[in-house]
């Protein structure tokens, strides 16, 4: 199967095309920092992954791929940076994570990517992994961190001149959160951890539900006058606006929807979707040209809130002006000849993974109240989010469960993690934004939106990423020096 | 079901019928160190645990029991001391672990003991649970562990005044090492463990695997001049003996065999037999009369040993001496009217989740040589060992998994864990026996059998139990010292 068509699809994103032995370089139609992946090597796994790492009734193995990049490799002074693989394609996380490729050198680094288990082509089951809870009941992050200690181990065993060499764990958001949770819970295999944008806290009741919202409100209300007002506005508008038949058929022509709205369900489908655009803008908010989620223009929100500067203009003005802003973040290129409303609802397969590890252990409790935040009022309703999960897989979340088995708030008794955060970013409101002991540490990036520093240096980076970078291979190699002095002075 | 029947059967051994509100006394036959267990209360949780925590498909729950034993509990000074039930049932640990009601006071204590799946009354499927490898697979240490983390959770919100109370767990045999894996896994929930006679590096490579023999061949070296040598001459005997039909006879009949040896396969069934009888009394080699796995006299070894001075005599006269040596075992009390080759691989509960257990994650490598041990020569052979277990259970066994998740000898980056391991014990082979760091400290005891140091107080303990008690008394308040000060002044 082509082995970037999943995140392509759900991303809207263009990756170079993978070949067995290396990148070819294609330009991009959009400014981008790409990074020039050359001599990266691509794997499937030789050696076979169980699909069950904790039970044995189920004795089955697959494949797992995983990309790397030696040509940095030196073996006396070397370190192995393992990127600990999240909810997608990992060629795309590659290709987003510059940082590492920058630092391999200073590090004289073997890269690894690690692609988890039920994305990209690392599907247990092939094409039918996603069939029913049955097969996809070895979707959760135990198995995906076991994947990654036996990975290591292996390349270890097969890779010369590595079996003393120290692993750094590297990944941004859930990769971020594996990442911790890696070191946390294997600290033999990897000598330390850099989480980046993790929201190890975004579970159960440590933290309020309504911190996600009021931080992308807080991004629209810095990036321009009556930009949050505006879209706080909106959603009465709406309501008023498809009140009429004649409405609803504006409001689908005036945002160029592929499909006009009919029903009540559309509506609230709409809604759903400019809900979620305002928050992938926030997230983004890189201060230059990228292509992460979407092609999109330097410091995306001010350049949304340019159309959204007056909220006491009439519904229908208005809402022109939200869908120049929405037009921003899904056509930037310009190519798109319709909005589609199921683009960031897709059924591709890392959308529908994720859904699934949301509805087993990956349950993060939101909430708006319309006013600290600029969204209609939603309260967390646990039970109806449980009926809906056993709708849509047959399985039934477990809301305690990661705060039990990762520590949730009591995590001071491991060592040597980087808890890095985006002031910009509303995953930092689920994340470690203080330092819990000497070297469990936390940096803030102010001006950072979704894990910025894990991505390749810019011209345009502002100084607080610059900095929390500089902090980042600091720290990372005080954990080297500490295991070279551990590894030559045994007591 | 009668709680402890399983055990029971098992053991050979009398616990005191277990009721539902406390414990009837009972006298035993043999003088005994039993602890009078008082105001025990006998819990099956009120809250279910799942079946499986690792994954959704298989959302069914099951009770698990637990004891507990507050009399000593101070709200305020106190702490839970939390037994991590191994292979049996709990009752029988309660009631052979003196150690937790000795200084239950000390302590302020709680003392809970919880029940391991899968074992004495904890039946995930009922009487259904050992069926085949799909009702049993979700018998593994990893389960076991998340039971005791929610169990803790559960009984920390429903025991007013134990919300922010220190947990310390316990552990001996595979409970030890249950214990310390507990602490490194899950450190949030227990501030430290003593892992006594825990043999956690018992796995793939990371010990030879001639050590645990060799032990138990070095116990009867020191016991009785001629002793060892005596049973390493048996083997020999033995061979010459049931070459005819005659002699086979004689065997059978000079050992006092429920059903005399027959075939082949009995002959090999014997000699193992009598491979685990002096594997078991090493074990157990106690300075004073106990019942753990038999009643036995004190210093069962060199009890023993009295009967195998002479490695020389003729064949029959020898054999004869090794029935009286492990009539000992079999038959202290004098009720026995004949040995039954099964008693030491009966069918009964504890030791059938064993062999699982054994056959998937719990694989210790053994061999012996006949040189440096007294047993008959017999190589470590996974491939026979593996294709036992797909015969027995239709599993395969994972020799690496345990090293790769448990970390192996590569454990420092963890803290707060005693190794206690006794100089007669087998296991002290695959145990830790040298400090690692200044918070995973190793104690000796030149003189202990198996987790010597968690039996009761007697006036025959050698002076190095009773340091080792206090060394282990030591190094757990000083982890409460440092919890109260963490807790009461945050940075």
């Amino acid at each position: 199967p082509p082995s970037n068509r999943a995140v392509n699809q759900l991303l809207g994103f263009l990756i170079p095309p993978l070949t067995k032995m290396g990148w070819t370089r294609r330009p991009l139609k959009v400014p981008s920092n790409l990074l020039i992946l050359y001599s990266l090597r691509v794997f499937f796994s030789p050696m076979l992954f169980q699909i069950d790492h904790f039970g044995f009734a189920e004795d089955r193995t697959f494949k797992q791929r995983y990309l790397i990049a030696d040509q940095h490799w030196k073996k006396d002074t070397g370190s192995i940076l393992f990127y600990t693989g999240n909810e997608g394609d990992i060629a795309w996380f590659a290709n987003n994570t510059g940082f590492m490729w920058n630092v391999a050198e200073e590090f004289d680094a073997i890269l690894v990517f690690a692609e988890h288990r039920y994305y990209g082509d690392s599907l247990p089951f092939g094409n039918k992994s996603y069939t029913d809870a049955k097969h996809l009941n070895y979707l959760s992050s135990q198995q995906a961190l076991a994947d990654f200690a036996v990975l290591i181990q292996h390349l270890k065993n097969t890779i010369p001149g590595t079996e003393n060499t120290p692993v750094i764990a590297i990944g941004g958001s859930y990769g971020g959160m594996l990442a911790a949770w890696f070191r946390m819970k294997y600290p033999h295999i990897v000598i330390g951890a850099l989480a980046a944008s993790a929201p190890i806290w975004q579970f159960d009741s440590l933290v309020p539900c309504g911190s996600f919202y009021k931080i992308v409100t807080e991004d629209f209300k810095k990036s321009g006058a009556g930009c949050s007002e505006t879209i706080q506005n909106s959603w009465a508008a709406i309501k008023r606006i498809v009140d009429t038949e004649k409405g609803l058929q504006w409001l689908s022509h005036t945002f160029r929807l592929c499909s006009p709205l009919k029903t009540k369900t559309d509506v609230i489908n709409f809604r759903e979707w400019l809900r979620g655009t305002w928050i992938y803008v926030a997230m983004v908010d890189y201060p230059y040209e990228a292509a992460f989620l979407q092609p999109l223009p330097a410091w995306p929100v001010k350049a949304i809130c340019k159309y959204l500067k007056n909220p006491k203009l009439p519904d229908r003005l208005l809402l022109q002006n939200i869908f120049q802003a929405v037009n921003i973040y899904y056509n930037y290129t310009g190519h798109a000849s319709c909005l589609n409303l199921t683009q960031t609802t897709t059924k591709s397969l890392g959308l529908r993974g994720w859904s699934y590890q949301a509805c087993t252990e990956m349950v993060m409790p939101m909430c708006s109240d319309g006013i600290n935040d600029m969204f209609e009022p939603q309260k967390w309703d646990f039970h109806a989010y449980s009926e809906e999960c056993f709708k849509a897989w047959g399985v039934r979340p477990r809301p305690s469960w990661i705060p039990t088995f990762y520590g949730g708030k009591n995590i001071s008794a491991h060592s040597n993690i980087i808890f890095s955060n985006g002031g910009l970013d509303p995953w930092s409101g689920g994340g470690v934004t203080k330092n819990i002991t000497d070297t469990l540490v936390a940096i803030m990036i102010p001006e950072g939106a979704h894990h910025l520093d894990l991505r390749s240096n810019s011209p345009f980076d502002p100084t607080s990423v610059l900095q929390a970078r500089l902090l980042e291979v600091h720290y990372m190699k005080l954990w080297l020096q500490k295991h070279e002095r551990v590894k030559t002075c045994p007591k």
